[in-house]
């Protein structure tokens, strides 16, 4: 087991996060928290306050408590700082005192490093292969032109949400739009140094508290169980909205405004003006919302080595869940044959033109069969549900949320009731009621024809005539249960595929 | 570690369940089960009939490769068979048809030997002392009478659902209220037998499917959320209502009644009866339930030696349950103190006569303080919400369900929020909320004094003057993030226990 402590001396807040790292699987595990706000004032004086340094260094004491109660070594501990402590002048005397205090080295990191982490982050945890990752602090923003998955073109500038907001946005009232104006001039001014951001192409990935704030928001119209903002996608218009309504209201407003956390009311409306502006500059129409970020890119480029990236996201994402609890295909004969019989039913089914064998299809019915039994964990009984609430809960980087939906969804009706959508019908594309159909079915057979647990059942094919589907299972013994567990499904296999079953 | 793979042979269905124990933990992980019906036609003719038998037969052959696949030795197997097989003339035939087929040795358990599991269960699932297990399955009933957690008298009587139903409550129609009298005088005939029942103390717990099913029926009029209906309270009237609604319809009409399984659509009526008069004869006021039965007996046999009970129920579920992820005392210290802490406020503001100092709330408060991190298993964020949903779906077998909700509501509002019951409302008594207040803030509080996971606060103790609550910290080190910690919870403390906090 590797353990690292990442610790993210930022401009509003200190946070230690604990990721632990074992044979094919990584979770962030533990993590803890101070609103330093080490930032206050470092914009009028340019450098950092006393009272800001007081909190600050109390703050390391006890992360460096924390890290020794959970017996990590300094080895282990990669504590980085960025925009307040890089900008203000008297930071060397600020992490000198730091250190003293909590025997915690901490990295200055330049504003290249800091959009590197926030890329490896982005790249690491959606399928971003062309396009550009946005991250927004309360300092600086990032931008990363990525080119095939690898970083073209690195760029930092002060724009981070609690220094606009200062700068363009002060007072208590509503904004006045010759504010947003000016702001918005002066983001543009900004991003003339950055003419790639026009031709980057048509994908943008956001980071940061500033964008998982405002799909929370955006997230609020959709009716729909929410569970995070991890492949979120906020259209231009959705973006357009929030800002006009919270441009609207006073900072204390905007602290209640449905999915602003409120310590975020002065300062949500500058850090959406420069995301908007970005999206207007680029032509952008979305932006993809990862809720990793720079604590994320810390501990992949220490996990992944060289190169710094997963081969395929999505994948990796099914497999790093299914083995938190040993159901990965390496560690459970049992869940590789299901997926195994499952797609090999998808497959001679589309064969046989009884559905359109789409690739995406195949994939969202892999990663069910691989997730449908994790929920044993939480309690024998119902773990359908347990399932689903673990994936929805836990998440699936790579995957947007109508595909994590539809996961969840197979895998909740994968031992019985009739499939539906359920409330994340909000998500749903035309087809996706049928696509879930087919995706329970073909996986409630494969669940039946492994009731034995060993394979017993080798492998199954489909043959059709006269309207009927018939399978033909390759037996390594008696089969008689196999055979009735399946044949229970006709109901479900006429609803999905048209056609009667018999086994 | 150690595994049983417990094989239940019953009248109505076959289950292999598998239970695994490591250290201090054990739980359910496996389960497999097929409607065999081998009962069938046994009443008619007092033997098993070849269709059943196949079925058996063939499921015994299931059993045994999903034994192998799991790698479990036959030491670890224990198939036990019941009424359907103990009664019919033929079974020393089916017996050895079935371990040819599949190497698995059956026990047909003695009347006894079945009361004896019930007992078990009941008594190492629910904190019963004096009274009375009922256990009705299929075929069979029994009843033991508990005396200081002992079993006193143990009997058994041809009372189960399946018999009884075909018995007197032949037919696809409503039931005629001269069947229900008939079937109701003849348990009242059986249960002369036992004239212990009448004096045997206002305790009664019930076990079976049957037992289940109508408590899954009764929950459903109270407007909470369901998980499982272990420690669910029936009471007689309710149970008189569900008779009287079950015989006014037909059984098909019975299979689509809320909360009843489709399959028992024909025997729960029948099986309802022979609860209510053992209620009615025994002058019992209400029957708690619990989800634990004949298996988790067989394996609390092995699992707990000699004597076969645990020492305190409820103090064993909590540590079960935190063990199981890492939790408990033992094995967190973080935990341990966090307990500690939040129970030596409860104690001492009691003291200062700032609440009622209730024995049963300070257990519920030690329960949470025990379970509020085990959510973040499933994920960092919300763990909170996790650990709720953990706790409420797991269960706590010997907590009654309102314990379970004010335990789960408590760990809910570890983090941040306003304590409230939420949709638990339902189950509340007088004076819960206010319990849920003191619960959750004691619980935050001293998890604000541990920020540094290293019990760097060692104490805490209470001085209270002029209407002012003033916290004193014992600490090894600097303890200002500990104090701003719990600084912030002084609205929270105002409401819970209506003083000024100063820390």
């Amino acid at each position: 087991m590797a353990r690292v402590a990442v610790i993210d001396l930022g401009s509003n807040s200190f946070r230690l996060v604990v990721f632990t790292a074992q044979d094919d699987w990584w979770k962030r595990t533990d993590e803890i928290y101070e609103a330093v706000r080490i930032g206050e004032g470092l914009g009028a004086t340019g450098e950092l306050g006393e009272p800001g340094m007081a909190r600050a260094q109390a703050t390391m004491e006890v992360f460096a408590h924390f890290c020794a109660a959970s017996g990590l070594t300094a080895d282990e501990i990669d504590a980085v700082a960025t925009s307040a402590i890089r900008d203000a002048s008297n930071s060397p005397e600020f992490l000198e005192r730091a250190q003293e205090a909590s025997g915690l080295r901490v990295r200055v990191l330049s504003t290249e490093e800091e959009a590197r982490y926030g890329y490896l982050a982005a790249v690491n945890s959606t399928t971003l292969g062309d396009g550009v990752m946005l991250d927004i602090g309360g300092g600086s923003m990032q931008l990363v032109h990525v080119v095939g998955r690898h970083a073209r073109e690195l760029d930092s500038w002060p724009l981070g949400a609690v220094r606009v907001s200062e700068l363009f946005l002060p007072g208590d009232g509503p904004t006045k739009p010759k504010q947003v104006r000016e702001l918005v001039g002066y983001v543009k001014g900004n991003l003339e140094r950055a003419p790639w951001l026009e031709r980057s192409g048509a994908r943008l990935v956001g980071i940061g508290g500033t964008v998982r704030n405002l799909a929370a928001a955006a997230q609020r119209d959709l009716d729909v169980p929410e569970a995070g903002v991890q492949g979120y996608i906020i259209t231009r218009k959705e973006l357009d909205r929030l800002v006009e309504e919270l441009a609207k209201r006073s900072p204390g407003e905007r602290a209640k405004f449905p999915g602003i956390k409120p310590s975020r009311g002065d300062i949500i409306l500058g850090g959406a003006i420069v995301v908007q502006t970005v999206m207007e500059v680029g032509g952008f129409e979305s932006l993809e919302v990862t809720e990793a970020g720079l604590r994320e890119g810390v501990f992949f480029e220490r996990y992944l080595g060289e190169p710094p990236r997963f081969d395929d996201v999505r994948r990796a994402s099914v497999i790093n869940l299914a083995a938190q609890y040993g159901m990965d295909p390496e560690h459970s004969p049992h869940t590789a044959h299901v997926a195994r019989l499952a797609l090999g039913l998808f497959d001679e089914l589309a064969a046989a033109g009884l559905h359109p064998g789409d690739a995406s299809e195949r994939e969202l019915l892999w990663a069910a069969s691989l997730l449908h039994d994790i929920g044993m964990t939480v309690d024998y009984d119902d773990h359908h549900k347990h399932s689903r609430y673990l994936i929805l809960n836990a998440g699936l980087p790579g995957f947007d949320q109508r595909e994590l939906a539809l996961i969840g969804q197979a895998v909740r009706y994968h031992r019985k009731g009739m499939p539906s959508l359920g409330p994340f019908a909000g998500l749903a594309m035309d087809g996706d009621a049928e696509r879930l159909d087919r995706m329970a079915t073909l996986l409630r057979l494969a669940e039946d024809l492994e009731r034995s647990r060993d394979q017993l059942v080798r492998a199954a094919h489909v043959a059709v005539a006269d309207g009927t589907v018939r399978l033909d299972l390759q037996s390594d013994g008696d089969d008689r249960v196999p055979r009735w567990a399946a044949g229970r499904e006709v109901e479900l296999f006429a609803r999905a595929f048209g056609r009667e079953l018999s086994v």
